[in-house]
């Protein structure tokens, strides 16, 4: 498959979705040439948006992050997290009683509604569970994994209730050859252990990119499936999610996947992107 | 959970989704009553929609099955099987070359498009590997086992192409107590043996889901997701997808899980309907 | 299944084969009668070892607890451990080096051999990763998994090195009602990642079994396996590794299954011991 | 690492453990230069025992087949074959009563012994369920995998029974570059849909290596591991197990692994043997 400029690739389309990690910026910051990229959509007048595995915090906080790092384009109404999706299913779903959560406060305070408690698991008791009404993981940080993992299996044990996963994500980078243990591969530790079936939202599952889709409509009603065009660098949750959702995808080598390593991972694992771009800035 | 009358449950909502075995029929045929609760909810001007993991045949041909079987308000516009999802799915992403299948003569000239080639696995040899472009599991019937699993599997060591998976049901009844192999159970058997990652549709996957809500809205275009019940009688399938859709779900005693033990596999998943009803036709 | 008195049971047999907790004792300590048993096995001429899937420390301190605990009976000679064969397959296929361990300090010192160096994963920096030849996993206590375990992840992708992981318990009980998680289930997670494959020992792998048996044939040259009786509360690690291995097996009900579940656990698992007691008391 | 010759790694050791296929044989026949290396080995006075997952036959008449392929050194007394340790486990745990097989005759009639009836799959029916007492899987032919494998899934869910894989192979090769799916294949797709917990025999499993050190063992009493070499051509049945039992290992680049990839191979699973050879015949 022949690496192409991704101008080339992106003129095709009427709107776009970015992954974020990888695509836009990396553990050293935003990708230099992210900024001529936006003003080259806006000239072309393709609209873009950016579903992100992240439950961290809000679409508002995330935004004002990208804006600090130089990305003013991505307002809190280009983002599309895994985060929402998962306080729309509580909203659905958890109309009251208590949520106990794993994940910062702000990721917390993010998903708190009227009429919901939020308690961490790190202030959780298990005294508190006969009020527990659902479990949600948001983020790795925030508690003590020694003592509130298993805090969280007790938890299961006594009371069924909704599990919900905020993203699927296993690791995330932290610097050029190290990760770090993100709350998707928290999630796989615990299930087993509880006899629950977890709920996960988070690429590659369609609804984030269903929620993408209705964003874009909103915006021009005439849009199709085939106008858009998935940009991400991990193959099993960007480009695997945008061809099952039915629409193209790019494959960009600035983040999971090198270069070198790219059409050994394709055919590895079958997952094949209609386009390869050495970066979203070529 | 007290088990309520499926009337006084449905008169709630302005469109409901059924799953259709063990649900509206069984292996024994169309569930008495099924014909008054559909008069039922054409007097209560509430629509209807069939959401089936099958890829055995067409929506056309679905419904002069249901049909013959008494239940003729189920037309084929009414019906959103896998089968569809997995035949636009190979529209979009495989529109040329020649597509192997795993199932029926009539599950595979079902996904024929103009301008790709179908063969049977059972026809295909692998000299003619070179120009496959897709594998597709539709069916468990209509090729060998004891042969073909084994030439899925060098066809798929000898070229990569895309895997699809059009049904995630493992088993289907048979009779009252025997079950048969279902095709996502043959996929489970060959996915670790090729080493790629197979692209699965079906519930509990909400594209399937969203189909049927886009066909809501066509009709309806001021449905909202609140406005749904999704009615099934399996949980992992039925009540998973229609929870993670964010709509209203329903379980009915007649098909996978007894009056008797619903309180347990409940507990015993996590996976909780918003109601349980003996049958749709009480 | 009759529930018979292990009395009754144990005469038939020239060595028994105990599981520890859930067996010999509980959160609460041993259970009332455990030293009459050992007198009565002593009175009959019956040989006994115990097999324990536990690699937090010696045999010589497990040994000492036991004693402590009020069971003198249970000398280091006879005590067969998962740590044991884990220090037993270290010392053969790693010879030298330096050994990154998670689990207390305690755990650590027991692998400790001449010649190699051997490092807790809290006190280790990935700096020194050129130098590590074996990670080993012997107990979920003494490093803090918020950061260890990314650490653990981040040494296997610079470096590969065989892990052992020396016990494969999943969870281990803390009172009454709740679990800790076990070092088996931070393998689990990790195993993934790293995309290696982990050595695993412990029951129901059958070289704990066949050390146990080398152990009795060496007082009792002419023992043969008919001879042999294992006794634990746990279906998936004694009585399955008890019968694979080919001696006969007893479920007690004073650990992790109840006598009300017993035959529900028994069917649901297909895992059927020999025979079924109350407790090794009765 | 480097490739040796294999006679300079066999002179150090008193006993040799081969693995048949892929290291004496493959699909063309015995290898040239096989029958020159078991010359070697007497004359050396080095003892060998051929380890094999395969429970197609017995032993006696695996024997047959070495000698009319030219190989009559590997006499029945001389292999230990994964369905000789399930035909003893079935002998230890099933006395009685009727076992239902998985494979051919010649797989059924190996297995019988006094006071038990055996049936193959494809002759039983289901009337018969209430006599079964253990379900084995043997071979992949000598059944019809289209209705014998829902046959026995509706077997294993009408009665609790023991069911034992003899082989944990999941393919094997059957000409230069096509694969047929192995018995162990088979008993993976059957598990999750019994909900039955398999006890599966063969390599890397330790029983069939400390069956064969038994074996080793009454020839010469004063063998200890150190002196045992295993040499086979995969990295996770033949080197992973002879890792695990404690014993020395040697892989052979004739069969699974080509000499291009063995050190990626080697790094990607971390499943490290002692020595690489080109073949035994070096």
């Amino acid at each position: 498959m022949d690496v192409k400029l991704f101008k080339d690739v992106a003129r095709n389309y009427k709107s776009i979705f970015f992954d974020s990690y990888g695509v836009l910026r990396n553990y050293q910051g935003t990708l230099p040439g992210v900024r001529e990229m936006f003003e080259f959509l806006a000239k072309e007048n393709i609209s873009y948006f950016v579903l992100t595995n992240d439950a961290s915090r809000s679409p508002e906080q995330l935004a004002e992050n990208f804006s600090s790092k130089g990305i003013p384009e991505i307002t809190a109404d280009r983002i599309i997290s895994s985060g929402m999706i998962a306080k729309d299913y509580l909203g659905n779903k958890v109309p009251s009683g208590t949520i106990v959560y794993l994940g910062t406060e702000k990721a917390g305070n993010y998903i708190r509604t009227d009429g919901v408690e939020i308690i961490s698991i790190n202030d959780f008791t298990l005294e508190q569970t006969e009020k527990v009404s659902a479990l949600v993981l948001l983020d790795d940080e925030g508690f003590d994994w020694n003592t509130d993992l298993s805090k969280a299996i007790n938890l299961l044990r006594e009371k069924n209730v909704p599990v919900v996963v905020a993203s699927t994500d296993l690791t995330y980078p932290v610097s050029k050859s190290n990760l770090a243990i993100a709350i998707g591969s928290i999630a796989n530790l615990l299930e087993p252990l509880s006899e629950k079936v977890f709920v996960r939202f988070g690429k590659p599952d369609s609804i984030i990119f269903n929620h993408a889709y209705e964003y874009a409509l909103a915006e021009n009603p005439l849009l199709s499936k085939r106008d858009i065009l998935m940009v991400g660098d991990t193959l099993k949750t960007d480009i695997l999610g945008g061809n099952k959702f039915g629409i193209d995808t790019c494959l960009v080598l600035t983040g999971n996947i090198q270069a070198k390593n790219a059409q050994l991972f394709i055919a590895a694992t079958g997952i094949t992107p209609n386009f390869i771009c050495e970066s979203v800035t070529t």
